[in-house]
């Protein structure tokens, strides 16, 4: 079987075997490389150029075919070769011919593939990054619309306290900037490893600091043989990936519960949304159970990234093609994810009536009692255990906690409230807007968070 | 959007989201059901029918509706509905017409999903034996063919003492069929989710054993909300496939390491390795690293489906649409692993001449000194110390164990072994055949275990 | 430093560093394997008389020195040893002089160290048997108690239809039962490794199957290699405590979900919920959510474990010496989850006030009114349909379905039902005891479950 | 069952169960925490105090009795509370009566355990980072001891070209350096929870800006739930972790691999290596081998992470009490690993006569001889061609490559190089001094990153 673009066939006496052709050959995450490899082409052929091993006529006439080559491909991305690496050498050939192994002077596939996957990672984690903002801008305009809504906030999945919706909802953009902060500083901080060659570096002198330059790189690797093992690059992306997707879990998770049956308080848009063959009133929250559940094979493909890299004997291994497939296939996986829970954020309503009844829940106020006690002169513990009495006592009686009489209350409580100043505990509004603490959801509070993420998104 | 296949719209305003249309579709992996979906319709036909649900005439109309669609399928294998069941199920009213809806009578898509999934997996799992059993044929006649070469054995990869190669191949063997052992297991233990309906059952009487067993399947399930909520048979399989990935691994890592420059036993066949474009000597493993990373990736899917099923809600979430993209994804990876690992086999050969010098190493006998000493009535510690002592001592005059002299010796060993009797200890040929014990790697041993295998994988 | 223990220093001029003594110190996991030292040692040593090696007395002698082990550790279960098979050996040597050195006689630690293992997992798969019986058994005597109560089955988290709270209590009977199953399966498809020496086997002719037999063993490894480089029965037993894990997570999940302020289902035992230090009003599921969370600890114990054994070189190497300490740490976390989940089953009850409320919920028996019209002769499709549009209809009505008038119902349903047959409908008990098919939540079927599990289980 | 520290308990009527007790308390991790836990209410005090709530006669006392605390701890580490959040809590009670309770004012358990966990992790990581630097320096120093020894460089663990050991060495430094940089991003972007009480803030105005500034915080959280129910830092933490692991686990295999009875250039210490019981003359790698198994350990802890925060709802949950016995019982595995690697490094030497030996291997040069003929005007393409073809005439004749006699040289070269020019090209110190890229491994780029990681260790 005779291929294209096996140039290190010199040696072999027999081809390579049609199985193994399918079996090694770069898969459809190779093309992403492809625009990267022309780039990181350009800067080594400037580079060459520049140390004289190139004319300057040649310098033009690989950089014209280079060019023609991206049209090419751009209109008509196919290629028999065995990999994008393969390809744009072989189609160089055809255009400029034999001048085209000058290409590979100071230069083998080792570093070649390095380059291109940092160039890569750098542009799409820019593009994540823009995704993110837009999921977060979404959340931010969600929260400005019902700025009004109030509901409760759990712990251990128990309701807590009472908390503006927009403060819930402004948490995450909060968490997901987290993320942002880290791709940017990832962003700012790879390395060009052209140059390193086989890993050992290579004879020919080439401006390294001026390619990276170039390339928007913080710098050249120091170590040839680090340059050409190091997959960090791609760990860290997928680390990435996997915070998104851990985060996305969170809310998917949530508002599967919130819009329970039970919980009722959400209202998700029906396009987001199944129903069911049989039971013809569902309305199942089917696109954020498939986030939920895809974040569970984000987080795995970073697993199976740490599978690949763990005891690989340096310096480079085939092992490391792999890196592209598993990379390229997550965020396949994790852009969508993204777009569309973004689309049901805009969509989302709350089913006031619902909520009205929940935040009737005297519980849901008794810190808020708790504080009023403390207030008034009442030290901590005994407040804290007075308030636990209390609840016990309208439990066993049935009744709610703002029922409890005068009388009771009093001699529980060691303190005596107003009926009126009692009832006014169990305010919604007059909860959260208390909360005034610097990260507090008080309507101040959640008014300047507002402002603030309204100036870092626009 | 109107969208064909969604005859759970009645409910909804809204159609599907287009973006959510793309990311809920069932994908790729819908298509394995397919035969299988037609499979357990026939079977469910059946049962209606027994029940007075189906005239004869209607049976026979739907059964005669269903092999069409299997018919054009197999010609054309596309659709535009949801998935593969809306697809059958729009099929058949197009040929039937409304009929086609009394097919839904006693079951949803929750337990037809189930019983299409099971049965898909229990043919896999088939499959995949026989598969696997391909790999232990190759590598049982390798072991013949190359009955006669002996190679050091290692344990932390330090050369240990001499073995057959064939005793070391059949060691694969047996590994592999501990994996066999557990499919056949797998497949017999198989239960029918039919009846189950949306988890609750139905009111229809449909007889459930007769179902099972005309599917092959050992039982029905016991309970209608577990046959909805359980996927074992997924993560069984996955945990099949990660088994099998395991041992490939570990195959691949030695013969990475046995075909070095520095080891330098094996010789792979050159159609499974690639030479590098800057060093024209070299022949790379690529084949067998691409097992070891490809190893890595199913590894990481069965850690996928864990953390789907992680804390997941009973019964049924659409999370678990996830489980075929998983578990096809993995199959679709693993597959070519086992052909290409059998290739491999087919075509190794060894290097005999650096085994022979390897074989030179005299430490190798290191065991079978002191086994000679302790037959000669030294205590066992003693032998153990006086052997360490001599070897510290030949390493100290760097000369080798075997040229040590006889007074030397003697001082020692603290027994008089002659010159011919010493020499005699460093044969591999005595070393290996001495070992006799049941699983050891005598030439008796190891004929045995071809006899033993020849039969059981004919 | 000298250290006992360690007789394969023969060779080393140095002693071991401190630092490596405790970084390479047999830890805790160690101790767990000291019966089955003894044990398989027993065993050996009977064999190593069978075949003359030892004498009757010197049998008798040692057999007598490793019961005073027994004892002595029993007693005192501390030693100083690198290991417990050094500790055993030093302390045979102490009692029985350099006759203990015999008992190495065809036997290296690699094949010891096996042998402990797989009849420790052996022993321990037994015990996590029993434990989940346990489990099993409570929640059968919960099934029972609660015989009547009805709630609503979820998928989607969405209420779908009504089952018995015991039918939903005996799908997870039918879980665990799975896990049984294999641990059966598994316990008794095991291989006794001695004889496999270092990897080669030994020219010493023990009756290998003998051996077997009396360890309870299915039959010896075939192959010496194999016998040493295997660990598929930590694999297996890490993924049978996986599979435990995954299914107590599922429980948990859904637990904390009933048992949430807005379900509020059911009623945890307060001994295993705690309160909150500044919401006197909380009964947090604390049980239940560390059940969930160390469930994720076992999930990544089994996958620490394939880390371990991925790419890992023939036949063995130290670090297989983790085997133990994952192993066993993971039982460690496993087996109070079991414990405490029982304990929580005992101690649960329900809010059978709450529970009526949810049951007003009228979409639960869309299906049911589905099913009438049916069984009145309208085809599926329109069925679904209709019950679709009725469902919406009083949804903008703000009415409950039950109330819709006759004449809009007829409309809508094209068929006419009376208040009362309409009205009958929506009753719990007449939807649930509908589903008499093989697996469904029909009395009868409950009941037959109960009898089946009851017998099982006893 | 009375516990002390639970004054949350005022609500229930019975006490926690026993085997909850054991299975919710607060584990040896908790520990690790102490010190946070007074620095964090110190710094909550101070902001009390300012905020008027406490009486700067108040503040000493409290303050006192913290650093009472402080002592009898750090004398005597040993509590029966539920947690050392609790025992601080009583054990000032002890000493300032129902003051102490005022604490807690603004304040729960909730922001305080995130606020230790952040300072505990700020300080490891600080530690990890001088564990790091440790085994980096100790790499240096052996780079510049071993400054002359020349090695084979590895791609797919076929020999490639030769490289400085030096060289090799310092590429490990390169790696953890990009550790080292991502632990200063961490530590410098951390937020201060307090404040955020049980996630909806607190009415009480504390100074939340001051009291970051005062722990060494980048700010206080933006937003309550985020403080309460984010978990990043733990994340981030074992993700650093899991990148250490990896870097060791290839260094562990590549020194498995050289010091492997075939390879043969390393020489390990042997305080850190262990010998067989059954053969004598082994030198067994077992640090590194537990290096390389623990670092599957740790990089499955930070899936187990993973697992943990998965779909995870708002805002804590006691799940989240895990994440402290994962990460530090991760830092109990990692720590010893860099310290052994660190020794390892110190103690190895190399084995100079093999290396010799394996750098007569012609092939090393086969790049060398390439270039040489490009540099003497033949085209690329060709002059990879000619070599390949040179090597199958060497490997068929059975000679060296160097061997190859003038005539046939020329023949396949189409060059003329006289015995002398040809000879002088297979030269390990000619080949890596010509490689002055750079990144490359000429001594002079060597020397180069030497006195670069001289400068930045220091």
């Amino acid at each position: 079987m005779e291929k294209t673009g096996q140039f290190w066939g010199g040696r072999f006496k027999e081809g390579m075997d049609e199985l193994m052709w399918n079996f090694s050959r770069g898969r459809k995450a190779d093309r992403f490389l492809f625009p990267y490899d022309i780039k990181a082409t350009l800067v080594h052929v400037k580079a060459l150029a520049k140390a004289g091993i190139l004319s300057e006529q040649e310098q033009r006439k690989i950089e014209s075919g280079l060019k023609k080559i991206l049209d090419l491909y751009n209109r008509e991305p196919d290629y028999e070769e065995e990999d994008i690496h393969s390809f744009v050498q072989e189609s160089l050939r055809e255009i400029v011919g034999v001048l085209a192994d000058k290409v590979h002077t100071a230069r083998s596939r080792n570093d070649l593939v390095a380059c291109d996957s940092i160039l890569a990672i750098r542009d799409i984690l820019i593009t994540l990054k823009d995704k993110i903002r837009g999921l977060q801008r979404a959340i931010l305009e969600k929260a400005e619309e019902l700025s009004d809504v109030i509901i409760p906030s759990y712990t251990h999945l128990q309701s807590a306290q009472v908390v503006y919706l927009s403060h819930y909802l402004l948490s995450f953009i909060s968490g997901f900037q987290r993320v942002v902060d880290f791709i940017d500083w990832t962003v700012e901080n790879q390395y060009c490893p052209l140059t390193a060659c086989a890993g050992s570096g290579t004879s020919i002198g080439l401006d390294a600091e001026s390619m990276a330059r170039e390339l928007g790189l913080k710098a050249p690797y120091l170590n040839s043989m680090d340059a050409i093992a190091n997959r960090d690059y791609f760990l860290d992306a997928l680390y990435i990936m996997e915070r998104v997707a851990l985060l996305l879990s969170r809310m998917a998770e949530d508002w599967i519960i919130y819009s329970s049956s039970e919980f009722g308080f959400l209202n998700l848009p029906e396009g987001f949304c199944t129903g069911s063959s049989i039971m013809p009133h569902k309305k199942n929250p089917d696109a954020l159970e498939l986030i939920r559940a895809r974040a569970g094979k984000v987080i795995g493909a970073k697993q199976q990234f740490s599978l690949l890299l763990k005891a690989l004997p340096m310096t480079y291994n085939r092992d490391l093609q792999e890196d592209k497939e598993i990379f390229f296939s997550t965020l396949d996986e994790l852009i969508p994810m993204i777009d569309v829970m973004k689309e049901i954020v805009r969509g989302m309503g709350v089913k006031q009536e619902r909520i009205n009844e929940v935040l009737e829940n005297d519980y849901l106020y008794a810190t808020d009692l708790m504080e009023e006690l403390i207030k008034r002169g009442v030290d901590r513990a005994s407040a804290h255990k007075a308030v636990g009495r209390l609840i016990r006592l309208s439990e066993e009686r049935g009744m709610r906690l703002r029922d409890v009489d005068r009388t009771e209350r009093e001699k529980i409580l060691g303190i005596d409230l107003s009926d009126e100043e009692y009832r006014a505990i169990f305010s919604p509004k007059r909860s959260v807007d208390s909360k005034r603490s610097y990260n507090g959801t008080a309507k101040e509070r959640v008014l300047a968070q507002i402002e603030y993420w309204t100036s870092v998104l626009s």
